[in-house]
């Protein structure tokens, strides 16, 4: 098979992680070396940038910036919320055919995997010849086939860290206290805060994901049941928390909340569902003194410095393969992560790839498995979630 | 002069930090090796342990537990709000007479100067012999006397990291984003942020202390001046804001805000004030797209692994220090930090006694040199708070 020659384009897209730029940079090293490569172009903005004929050139990146880029947090080529239809990525194809673009890269989530189908299906019916790459990335882990996303074992670190610090505060000071993660279908995040539990009394003792939903007596009654048997009670709630009717408890807390470009109701960014949840608590057990509520908001997914080093590893590693997959295999596809092994110091994986149709605009929500009943998250999902997170300091107590 | 004899006592009081417990090692490792002191008892919840005889001995621990503690977040002793009054003491001289404690560390903010300060005075009217050391802590860095308090310089690393993230992230999709940074009466854990600011073109571009009151009025058309400018903006603003007139912003955002137990309006641990800022900025300008606003919460003052090496190692010494000063030299008072040198790799300090009536109940604001206008904090606050933060990571770029 006579390999595709031609120029390549990157794009990034979606929430930024701290690790999506090793994604590009592994994309970037990968391409460099491959002859029928010629130009790699950097797209600002994502599909946006691919539109408007915004490029930067990178195949003559040095390595110590690219390097740099890697390190650093949230997509170094700016991102987009842009999610296009066939008309405009009809129009992207003409930017493509005028720039002799054959490699197309798109780094982001299942919105991402769903623009690469398109535009995909649409170079083979129109007879351009593109190789199509999505290559997976949020901190949400809610693709589809992949076992994991890069970016989610450094967010779900910072989740872990940020309730271990505030068990700690909380076991200081007692109260409620009420944090928010993100994640709006699926409660990987969410989650994640389990693995700050070290010791039998620490929090948090209640962990609340979209998976399965609870009626606010329930809430409220588990939070003072905890609240009466260890005095204080610490509690993680998904952003995208449902009444047992499916509606959204931050739908109902709305007041301040806006609509994005989709039509979505906004879920970060707002102090609106835990200043709600506290109000509601505060209304059924007026006699618990110290009640918080905080929103982690943006600072999980781009926190310079916490991040998690399998994490970073392995959204190189897609990237690198999505340029190999692409140029070497003439395959299209989105790059996937299988889990070969697990446990103590055998954790391995290793990349494939799957159809961009079995990823696109798909969710992948948390198995029973690991979460069957409201407030609770199983060991189970422990074992899956360490080896993504890495090693956590293990505290020390007097008490 | 003969060395006093007895058992010593030490308290955590306020809100915790991530290296507080250093400070809690440093008076155990220097009591210990004292012959006149006794028993080291750690009393639990401050003052409230003292009061109800709640004590942990501490004098046998074994190094590594200590060693663990000092590298863990928040008070490990538990900590308390309670702010006692002459009565309050007059009980707890009771208990410390019971227990033959002749020496009181106590570990705090200005609150807890103020309770060593009476209880010191107390001691002295009654004839009862008690060595009585303030040792200072407090995220907020707002102790009079001190160059610095311990627990800022981390505290400062969490806020300069936070911004220089959202900064990434907001430049990725550009919009206005609104941070809330603790900080009730002082802004020197708001003026960190400016340590995120890497390019010209980077956040935070606006920063709002409690020190220069800002009206409405100006602060939409800072932030629309700046949107106009770069496209974007992103903007730390202290929770402890206010207005021309003298009130707190957040008090005129208070729907959902309560009362802590002293009677002062809680502004962590909610997200009303950043809820509260963005509603005004879209009311004004409703033409701005993405518009969020993030409360950093609790997180800032207890996340593990986010710590300045310095701050670590001077709030160890600032514990050493107060058990040295008050068995070796007799003293009574708070330790204090001096500056000795700063500049690039020579930044030194040593510590001395200041009276507790010089700390206790005191605040220390903002210098006019570091920060005169509204919406600025000045290059002189970036010589006086990069020893303390640490190194930050340098931030790679493409555009």
């Amino acid at each position: 098979m006579a390999k595709l020659r031609g120029n390549a384009v990157i794009g990034q897209s979606g929430g930024p992680t701290v690790v999506i730029n090793q994604s590009l940079a592994g994309i970037v090293r990968a391409s460099k070396v491959r002859g029928q490569i010629g130009k790699i172009l950097g797209a600002k903005n994502g599909v946006r940038g691919m539109l408007e004929g915004k490029f930067i050139e990178l195949q003559d990146i040095f390595d110590n910036t690219l390097e740099a880029v890697a390190q650093t947090p949230s997509s170094a080529l700016g991102s987009t919320r842009d999610k296009p239809d066939e008309e405009y990525c009809r129009k992207i194809l003409e930017v493509f055919r005028k720039n002799d673009i054959r490699y197309f890269f798109y780094i982001g989530g299942n919105d991402s995997a769903s623009t690469a189908y398109i535009l995909n299906s649409l170079s083979s019916k129109v007879g351009y010849e593109l190789r199509t790459v999505h290559v997976p990335k949020t901190i949400d882990n809610d693709l589809a086939v992949t076992d994991h996303c890069p970016g989610y074992g450094s967010a779900a670190r910072f989740v872990a860290l940020a309730l271990m610090g505030d068990n700690l505060d909380n076991k200081s000071l007692p109260g409620v206290k009420i944090d928010v993660i993100m994640g709006r279908h699926a409660g990987w995040l969410t989650a994640a805060s389990r693995l700050a539990r070290q010791e039998p009394d620490d929090g948090p003792h209640l962990i609340y994901v979209p998976e399965v939903p609870v009626s606010m007596q329930q809430f409220v009654n588990d939070v003072f049941r905890v609240y009466q048997e260890f005095g204080r009670c610490v509690v993680a709630v998904s952003e995208g928390i449902r009444d047992t009717d499916g509606e959204l408890w931050a739908k109902k807390a709305q007041a301040l909340l806006e609509q994005d470009a989709h039509g979505n109701v906004t879920l970060s960014g707002t102090g609106v569902l835990a200043d709600f949840l506290v109000a509601e608590i505060r209304k059924h057990k007026p006699h618990i003194k110290r009640l918080r509520g905080d929103t982690f908001g943006y600072l999980q997914r781009c926190f310079p410095g916490v991040v998690s080093e399998t994490d970073a590893q392995e959204a190189y590693l897609v990237g690198r393969d999505a340029a190999v997959f692409a140029s070497e295999r003439g395959k299209d596809g989105s790059v996937a992560i299988k889990r070969l092994s697990n446990g103590d110091g055998t954790y391995k994986i290793e990349t494939f790839m799957t159809s961009l149709e079995s990823v696109a605009a798909k969710t992948k929500e948390l198995p029973q498995e690991f979460c069957d009943k409201a407030g609770e998250i199983k060991e189970a999902f422990l074992d899956y979630a360490r080896p993504l997170v890495g090693k956590l300091p293990k505290c020390g107590r007097l008490f």
